[in-house]
């Protein structure tokens, strides 16, 4: 399904060597100021060709607006917002397009469809995230202007290295979007190494909603966290999700790692929030964060091994540019499908609990 | 919202104290051999006072089937299944009524809908597990017997410790479902020393679906990996995800962490199936893994401080019965999600990509 | 599928002669006060052995909550009401077993399933809209309180008669829902003759919604008029669907049919409505009415021919006890309906735009 | 909600004097040859300026595939179908803007939204059912190819006149895709003297789906004519919906419209169709019918009443060039319609019922 959210919907399209990119939202609120300087702001900060520890390969990603918004407003009909696909060189791909690319989704689109489009993954390319990040920019927009919701991401480690010190602003005036600015400098080198390597290598993400309100997710099937995790999990690269403290929790007492409510004035609070701003698939109004682990780039220069789809095994180079280091750029698409989340559960919080 | 899956769909109701607990399953094939012995069996896996490391209480958790068998097929037609609460001391939560037990559920809800059911967490409490397994068993019989898919679990770590053996048939036959036999015994007095001292422990399920097909799940939003971590993530307790040895690949270099397609004989498939058969959202027809981290069991008998609904701080004891360790009885639970989601995906593929 | 809604959803189970009949309320807003009585009521209005135009058959259809209330007060966790079957005659269906009775759905749903529950129809029977009432109970009267909203429908006409003449008040003093109070007395002679001679008859219901808010509905498939089509249609023995004076209006030309808008004070508002309170499928404001035609009873007393299962042409008689004329039983189950329709479509309305 | 269908999914965009319209089309079966030639046969039977008795506004109506299609075969991945808007006159709509046109959509949207597009009616205008016609001709291309289904619709009145005799050739042959050869040419002249005196007529459109199989659609909320009234009173302007001869068999007594069941040789069919084809929601393998009804053109050039949005009643004019009548043009939407919900309905049938 290429659908998402409940009210707050986006429906995606796009392939990466094809004509265009784009997304439809629908059910969006109408009376919103919006134009494409909106949504470009964003769409810039995930395109290539940013520094470098980003692929070389240029990409206006220029979007257009479609539909949905009349005399600078949303009209609360679907908002079509498509980007036009310009700088693609197919045949850097052609001596790959019998080969399943070791770790890519090649085999299984294979197996699925019965056939493939193999110029640059097809619709498997990250892309695809063109559209998570137009559809987050506006949900982005309305969290931020109409509640006052703030979200943000960086780099929390690299490899083994995890960074501690966190400096929000310093997020990003750096290419790795680290918020560790001490370590920063060193850590650049070893990406810049490893991408004259040839090679490239994974990470943590750490994505922070800050001033959620309490009350929203429901119960059994759709807990918050249960709808983060489909969001996060469902961004190409992203092999696990931890919700708050999650990893250190589950190796703990009760007694340890139980947090006590606590009452400061009129507020009641966690008093550590280790579970990340959610409990039972609420949230209680402290600050949403959690962890989304990247796996390091599948595609590598340097030579390997993989089977064909004759069932020969062969020896492989992958040529092209790509970046060593996916966190960057794809935190901004993380950033998005959290935005899409929280607005789509403040809607049906509002349809369901503020309804008189 | 309380409903699972697209094609396979499950509604849930009921509270933990309430008249009773069920589910509707919908869209479910006809013509399948189903009765109540079926379902019970698998209820039973779940069920409270088994062994000495889960709660004392007593719950028969009988299920009866109200609709949808018909001379012992199923119709094709909405299958309800109700189990009845017998067992229940409303007495027992009575003093905890106005409080916000640490790491519970209660503030959430009380500021979501402004009221709560305080009698053993209502709809927050784990009871709710019985629908998800009512429906999970006869998914995973129709996985079984029509596909041969075989779901199972076991846990992997609890607290620090790690268990690296794998013997499959020790699982079921341990209160622990462990799978390494050396070291379970040592491992049952810890826990049972917890439980004596009122606290309980966290830990790690890993759970598998054996010959799975190759081409389930949808790019972009519908990736298989993202509908197991919502699925599983909608469990209680459940506090993170991970996809194969998604936490090791991500600390990794490309080079390392890309595993190549090998052909053997007429069979293609990953060398060393670190993805957990599962790339770009797709089935590669390797078997499918995932870990599942669990916290402690949040209500322990041990003191403990925290707020209540009137804006004071208070000294709390939870009496009452509870599990020292909640995967035990988790993984059922687990195991019948997986099940849901597989065969969800099953019925997409078929009515998308075999349809003619 | 047996779900029905967006947000306020109600999930069907059951048939005619299984053990019971139900429906799962989910996403109901919390803190309405609700107990069975309120159900009951709307229960009564649609059960069998009223009045000596329907069935003589008694059931009780005894509703009980089972879920989703708490201290008298919905909890916004799913509300499940069920209704045991008691007076089921299963001897009554035997020997139909084998025959696809005349305009009856035996002959779909054993091409649909390849089994079928022949007791009464199984879940084809009309015993299925007790679901439908229970969850209209309770839209409706959120609905009235919540909005002031009401509901109600009457039999427009039976056979070729048409009634003209419409006294809301004697809608529910007659047994045959009938708003024309002085052609009734005819009219049930009629009906009553037409029972005695085992036959039965059509007609047309009418439904109006009174004091809707003006913006419901959705544009392009969302459209007011298409939901309450479906749901229309969707009731058991429903041919066809009229919107206001649709049948009128496609008959004439455009300087006739249109209808213009009138200020009158602050209020603008069509003049005719003859459109029905819905234009370009959102509510204008003006009360909302329809017309839904509903075909005799096919299960009369009378000898008819058919076929059976092995592909022999039969005689047929059809015993058991049946309504010979299904509108004022159904009245209640259309107004249900409407009631599902305009409560998500105001949930609906309010999550879009009047969210902030 | 701007998308139709379960499994066959559709996500429309565009307004009339937009930049674009176009489709999103999910879940598409993979391997189906596809061009922009199958697509743009279906949109040249509804673009405007055919004949004497179609608007003579000039719209190429162009389609363009952006994604979906690779090497002349649909991938399986979301198909995306855009028209650019050409011939757009803006000014002819300026004199209108605050004018809420008489039976138009214009007074509902601007209360729904707090603003309106006014520009040829925004997203109510009948140009979104481009969208439409574009889904269903990939699902009449498949529907046809793979399972040899027709689908066909013609005139069946207009006005009050009731054309009887049906020659399916003729269709096709005349501008008002009448079926009555005989009184084809009387009737033309009349609609071209209804045009000339700027005004328009009503009528009704017949539809019909030949060779379907049996046991499609699902029993409750999904009956087929429930799916198939959803869709074809979703289309602008369309005012009822009939199933088979549902108005004449609900003026019926039961002896009268039974319809019984006959076998010959191997067949068991319905010996005179009279209920369209759906039995309890299910198909019988009878071919399916039904008929809508569409009202006149809202906008004609005679001299009108109606309100404006400062409260003040207004003498109007609409210039600009319409449809005297629309069916000629609606008819392809309501083919298009019918061929999605039947596409739709063969893919769940298949996922639930053909599983194995």
């Amino acid at each position: 399904m290429n659908t998402f959210g409940n009210l707050f919907r986006i429906t995606s399209f796009g392939e990466s060597h094809g004509k265009a990119l784009g997304v439809i939202i629908d059910n969006l609120p109408p009376n919103i100021k919006l134009c494409e300087t909106d949504i470009q702001a964003e769409l810039d900060r995930r395109k290539p060709g940013q520094s470098s520890v980003t692929t070389p390969r240029k990409e206006a990603d220029k979007c257009e607006i479609l539909s949905g918004v009349f005399e600078g407003k949303t009209t609360g009909t679907p908002l079509c917002t498509i980007v036009y696909n310009k700088n693609q060189k197919s045949k850097d791909y052609s001596n790959i397009k019998d080969i399943f690319r070791p770790s890519h989704a090649d085999f299984g689109y294979l197996k699925k469809y019965g056939l493939r489009d193999y110029r640059g993954g097809g619709r498997s390319s990250a892309r695809e995230t063109i559209a998570r990040v137009i559809g987050g920019a506006i949900a982005k927009k309305i969290l931020k202007e109409k509640f006052g919701i703030n979200i943000y991401g960086f780099t929390q480690s690299l490899g083994k290295e995890v960074f501690t010190a966190v400096d929000k602003d310093f997020i990003e005036e750096n290419p790795l979007r680290m918020a560790d600015k001490k370590v920063f400098a060193t850590v650049l080198q070893k990406v810049e190494a490893l991408k004259n390597a040839g090679d490239s290598i994974g990470g943590v993400a750490e994505i922070h909603i800050e001033n959620p309100p309490a009350g929203l997710g429901n119960p059994v099937f759709g807990k918050l966290e249960a709808l983060l995790a489909q969001a996060m999990m469902s961004v190409p690269a992203v092999k696990f999700f931890e919700m708050g403290e999650g990893r250190t929790i589950c190796t703990q007492k009760g007694s340890v790692a139980n947090d006590p409510f606590v009452a400061k004035g009129d507020l009641v609070s966690s008093e550590r929030n280790v579970n990340g701003g959610v409990l039972g698939g609420i949230s209680t109004g402290d600050d949403i964060y959690f962890r989304v682990g990247i796996k390091p780039t599948s595609s590598i220069s340097l030579p390997q091994k993989s089977a064909n789809i004759h069932g020969k095994n062969v020896d492989l180079e992958i040529h092209g540019r790509h970046d060593p280091v996916l966190l960057p750029r794809a935190i901004p698409v993380l950033e998005a499908m959290a935005a899409l989340v929280l607005l789509d559960s403040i809607m049906l919080q509002k349809a369901q609990c503020d309804l008189f």
